[in-house]
C-alpha cells in the first residue's frame, strides 16, 4: 500500500491526496479529482492557472500517470479544467470569478459544518407547524413493541404465498404506474366489505385508496381546510388527527365527549366550523359508542352548516359483543360524511393501505390530491390485498383475531376488576383493541403510565389526549400486543401504583 | 325463490322490501332492517310510533319470523327501536324530532343523488388549487404504454426471488411500523450509491426515503414555501414540479433555459424568491447539461439570498457517453441544495421509492412532514430494494439498461437525421430516456404530437412545457418504451408531418 500512497508535492503545491476522501473507499483517481476540484472551488487554484502536467503530477503524488489522466478527464468533462495541445492544462477561465466560497477553503474528506442553523433554515410557516406538531403529537401515541399480527397469528404464510403468486403471475402489471385512486379490484373489494359489514353506501368509484389514516387526514386537511379555518375534533381525541389538522393550518378546537360520544349541543359554540372529526363506533380513546340520536344530530348540523364530518372507523372490525352499529356515513343522505378506514390496523402496520370513501363530488379532488402528494400506492401490494379479501382470507383472519382479542379483553377486564379496586371504573370494552380504565379525578395517570413496566400491555395516560383543562384521569390500556396468559401479570404489576395513589 | 319474496303489506303499510337492497346481495333480514330504518329516518315512522309485531310483520312480508327478529335486534342495537314486554316495539323516542331529513323520504336501494354539487363542496382554496393543477398539469405528462422495465428486460425474476426471500425470512419485521425517514439499510445503500456515482456529499441520515419525486416535491413545497412565496423553476420545465409548487400555494415563475441550462443572470429579476428547481444533469425537457460556471453561479445566488435549490437528478444513471457530471449538491458547501432522486424511473414505476437528500438541519422537518403526510413506506419493499442494491443487482441492471437505451438512442438519432430533414435539430442525447427534436419556430408541434401514431416512442410537444410565450417548438421523444428495432418505423411514420409542416 505504501507504494501507492500519494506523497506530498515536492514543489510545495497544496495537492495532498488522502487515501480515502470520504466515508466510502473510492478509486485513487477519484481522490485526485476531488482534491483538485476542492482547490479550484476554494480559490487556491485560480481561473487560468496552469496545472502541472499529468506526468509531473503523477510523480509528485506517487501515483500512476493513468490515474492522473482519469482525474483530468473527469475534471475536463465537468468544466473545471481546459486541456489544449501546447497550452497544457489550465483551470477553466469560463468559471470567471466563479469560485463560490473563496473565503472558506475546505479540504476534501473534511465533513462540512453539520450543525443545523435554524435561522438559515427559514422553513415556511406551515413547515414550522409540521415540524413542531408532527413528532411531538404523534410519536409514542401508540406503544412500541410487537404488533397485533405477531401475537394474534396473522397468516403470514398465506400472505406471502399470495404475494409470491401475484409477483410471479402478474407479469409486468405490478411494475407499472397505476391509478392514483387505487386499483379497481381493490376499490371494489373494499366497497363490498364496508357495504356489508359497516352499512356504508357507496359505489366502488367513491373509494380512494390511501396509504394510511394519516394520509387520509392529511388529504382532507389540505382539500377542505384553509389556514385559519376552524376544525373540530373530539376532546379527548386522537393526536394524529390533531397533528394533521394543525399541519393544515386549521384552528383546532375540542368538542367534549361523554358516555354517549361527542356532544352535538356543543357544536353551536363553533359557528363557521368547516369540519368535525369523530370516531363514532369506538371513540378514541374513551371507547364509547356514539348514540343514534347524536349521530342524527351531527348529520343535521353538517347539512345545515355545510361542514364536513370525518368518520374514522379505525377498529370497528374488532367487535366482540353484539353487532357493530352501522356507520354514520350510511345514515347520511346529504353526502357530508367522509369515511376513513385502514387496513394497517386490522392487518399489519407495514402494509400501508387504507381508504377514504368520499361523496361523488369529492372523488376528483381526492384523486388529484393523491396524485400530487405521492402519485399512487404500489400496485403489487394492492393486488395482493384484493386477493386476500376476495379469497376469504380477510374474513377468516378477522374471525380468528376477534377470538384472540375477545379473550384478551376478558382477561383484562377480569384482572382489573379483581386487582385494581373499586375506585377504578372501566369504559366500554365491547369493541377494539384498547380499554379505558378511569381513575379518580386528579390521579397522576401520567406518572403511573410513565412508571409502568408492563410486558405486553400498552399503557398511556388519558391526560395525553385531553385538550381542554380537565381533572379526568385514566389509563388507556392497549392489548394489541397482548395475550390472555400474560395480561393478568401486567395488570398485577400496575396494581400498586393504581391503588396506592388512589385518592391522593 | 318466490316463496321467500316479501309481499306488500296487507295493511297498506309502506314496508316493501326489495330482494336486493343495494349493489350487493344481502341477507333478507338486512333488507328488512334497512327498509324499516329508512322509514324511521325519513320520518314516515315517527318517534314513539308502534311497529307491528314480529309475527304480523313476518306474515305481511312473507318472510320467516326469525328474519324479522334479526332485523329488530339490529334496529334495537342501533337505537332505532325500543322493545319492551307488554309495550311491543316502538320507534325510539330518544330520537326526539331527530329524523334528519324529513323532507326527503328515500327508498332503500334507491341511489342517492350523486351529482356533484360544486357549491356545496366548498373546497379550501388550496383544495381548489390542487384539484385544478393536479390532474391537468401532470396527467399525460409521461406517455402511456409499456414501461422501461418491460422492454429493457428488468430482472423480474431476481426481484421476485429477493421479495420472496425477504418475505419468508424476515419474520415479522416487514409487517411492523417503521421509521418515517426510511429503513437505515436502504438509506445507507442510497447514500453509498449517490456518493460514488453522483458525488453527493452526505451522511446516510441525510437520506429521507419517499415514495416518489412527486412526494419529495410536495414535502419541499409544504416545508419551504408559504402561500404566495415566489418559487422559480426552469422554463420549459417539468409540469409535475409546477403542479406541486402551485399546490403549495406558491407563485411559480419560470427562468429561461438555453443550451447551457438555466440562466443564472435571470435570477436577479426575482428578489425574494425562496426556491429554485433545476435539473442540472439532464434538463427536462430540453436535455441540456448545466455548465459548471452556471452551477457555481446558482450556488452563489442561493448562499447570498438564502434560497433553496432543488436538484432533481431524475435520470442521470442513464448516461451513454463520457462520465456524468457530479451533482450540484456535491459542489455546495453551504447546504442550500436539496437533492432529489427516484428509483421509480431507473427501476420501475410501481416500486414507489425515491429519496430526498437534505442538509442536516432539514432532516427533522422532512421526517416530521413524512410522518404527518403518510407515515412511512412499506418496510418490506424497502428491504428488498436495499438487498437489490447491496447484492449488486442494481449495478448490473444499470449496465444492461444503459446498453439497451444507448442502442435506442443511436437508432433514434440515426433515423431522425436521415428521415426528418435538415430543419430539425436535435438536443443533447448523451443522457436519459428522452431526446428533444427542435422544430422551426412556430411549427405546430402540438398538432404533430397529437396526430402521432408511434408504436413505441412517446411524442409530446415542447409547447406543453413552456410557461412564457415563445415561438420555440419541438418534439419530446421518449424512448423509455422503445426498442432499437421499432424506433426507425416510428420515426418514419412521423416524418411526413414533421417535413410537410416544416416552414408553415
Amino acid at each position: 500500500m505504501s507504494g501507492r500512497r500519494p506523497r506530498a508535492s515536492r514543489r510545495g503545491a497544496p495537492l495532498q491526496v488522502p487515501v480515502t476522501a470520504g466515508p466510502e473507499p473510492s478509486p485513487l483517481y477519484t481522490q485526485v479529482y476531488r482534491e483538485i476540484r476542492e482547490h479550484i472551488l476554494s480559490g487556491v487554484l485560480r481561473p487560468g492557472a496552469r496545472l502541472p502536467s499529468a506526468r509531473t503530477l503523477a510523480a509528485d503524488l506517487g501515483v500512476s500517470r493513468n490515474t492522473i489522466e482519469a482525474a483530468f478527464l473527469q475534471l475536463g468533462a465537468e468544466g473545471f479544467i481546459t486541456r489544449r495541445v501546447g497550452a497544457g492544462t489550465t483551470v477553466a477561465s469560463s468559471m470567471g470569478e466563479s469560485a463560490p466560497f473563496r473565503a472558506r477553503p475546505r479540504r476534501a474528506g473534511t465533513p462540512r459544518a453539520e450543525a443545523p442553523r435554524s435561522a438559515a433554515l427559514r422553513l415556511s410557516a406551515r413547515g414550522t407547524l409540521i415540524t413542531e406538531c408532527g413528532l411531538a403529537e404523534i410519536a409514542g401515541d401508540h406503544p412500541a413493541g410487537p404488533c397485533a399480527t405477531e401475537v394474534a397469528g396473522f397468516p403470514v404464510r398465506t400472505w406471502n404465498r399470495l404475494l409470491a403468486r401475484r409477483a410471479r403471475r402478474a407479469g409486468i402489471a405490478p411494475f407499472q404506474a397505476a391509478d392514483p385512486a387505487g386499483l379497481p379490484a381493490l376499490r371494489e373489494a373494499i366497497a363490498d366489505h364496508v357495504r356489508v359489514t359497516r352499512g356504508v353506501r357507496c359505489e366502488w368509484r367513491q373509494v380512494i385508496v390511501v396509504t394510511s389514516t394519516q394520509q387520509a387526514l392529511d388529504l382532507c386537511g389540505r382539500l377542505l381546510l384553509d389556514p385559519g379555518a376552524v376544525a373540530l375534533m373530539e376532546d379527548p381525541g386522537y393526536r394524529g388527527t390533531r397533528a394533521a389538522l394543525l399541519a393544515a393550518g386549521a384552528e383546532v378546537r375540542g368538542v367534549p365527549v361523554d358516555g354517549d360520544g361527542v356532544d352535538p349541543e356543543a357544536l353551536a359554540a363553533h359557528p363557521g366550523a368547516r369540519l368535525l372529526y369523530v370516531t363514532p363506533s369506538h371513540q378514541y380513546p374513551l371507547g364509547v359508542t356514539l348514540t343514534l340520536a347524536r349521530r342524527l344530530a351531527l348529520l343535521r348540523w353538517a347539512a345545515a352548516t355545510g361542514a364536513w364530518i370525518l368518520e374514522d372507523d379505525y377498529d370497528s372490525e374488532f367487535r366482540y359483543d353484539g353487532r357493530p352499529l352501522a356507520s354514520l356515513q350510511g345514515l347520511d343522505p346529504e353526502g357530508r360524511v367522509i369515511y376513513l378506514g385502514t387496513c394497517n390496523k386490522v392487518l399489519f402496520p407495514g402494509l400501508r393501505l387504507g381508504y377514504v370513501i368520499v361523496p361523488p363530488g369529492l372523488v376528483a379532488p381526492f384523486t388529484a390530491a393523491r396524485r400530487i402528494s405521492d402519485g399512487f400506492s404500489p400496485p403489487l401490494v394492492q393486488a395482493v390485498l384484493a386477493d386476500f379479501i376476495s379469497g376469504g382470507h380477510f374474513a377468516a383472519w378477522l374471525r380468528q383475531a376477534r377470538q384472540h382479542y375477545a379473550a384478551c379483553r376478558d382477561a383484562l377486564v377480569a384482572s382489573i376488576t379483581t386487582q385494581w379496586g373499586p375506585a377504578v371504573t372501566l369504559g366500554p370494552s365491547d369493541t377494539g383493541l384498547h380499554l379505558m380504565a378511569h381513575l379518580p379525578d386528579g390521579a397522576p395517570d401520567a406518572a403511573i403510565a410513565e412508571a409502568a413496566t408492563a410486558q405486553c400491555l400498552g399503557v398511556l395516560p388519558l391526560t395525553r389526549y385531553l385538550a381542554a383543562p380537565s381533572r379526568r384521569r385514566g389509563l388507556l390500556l392497549s392489548y394489541v400486543a397482548g395475550t390472555p396468559a400474560r395480561i393478568p401479570a401486567d395488570v398485577a404489576a400496575l396494581a400498586p401504583a393504581v391503588r396506592g395513589r388512589r385518592g391522593r
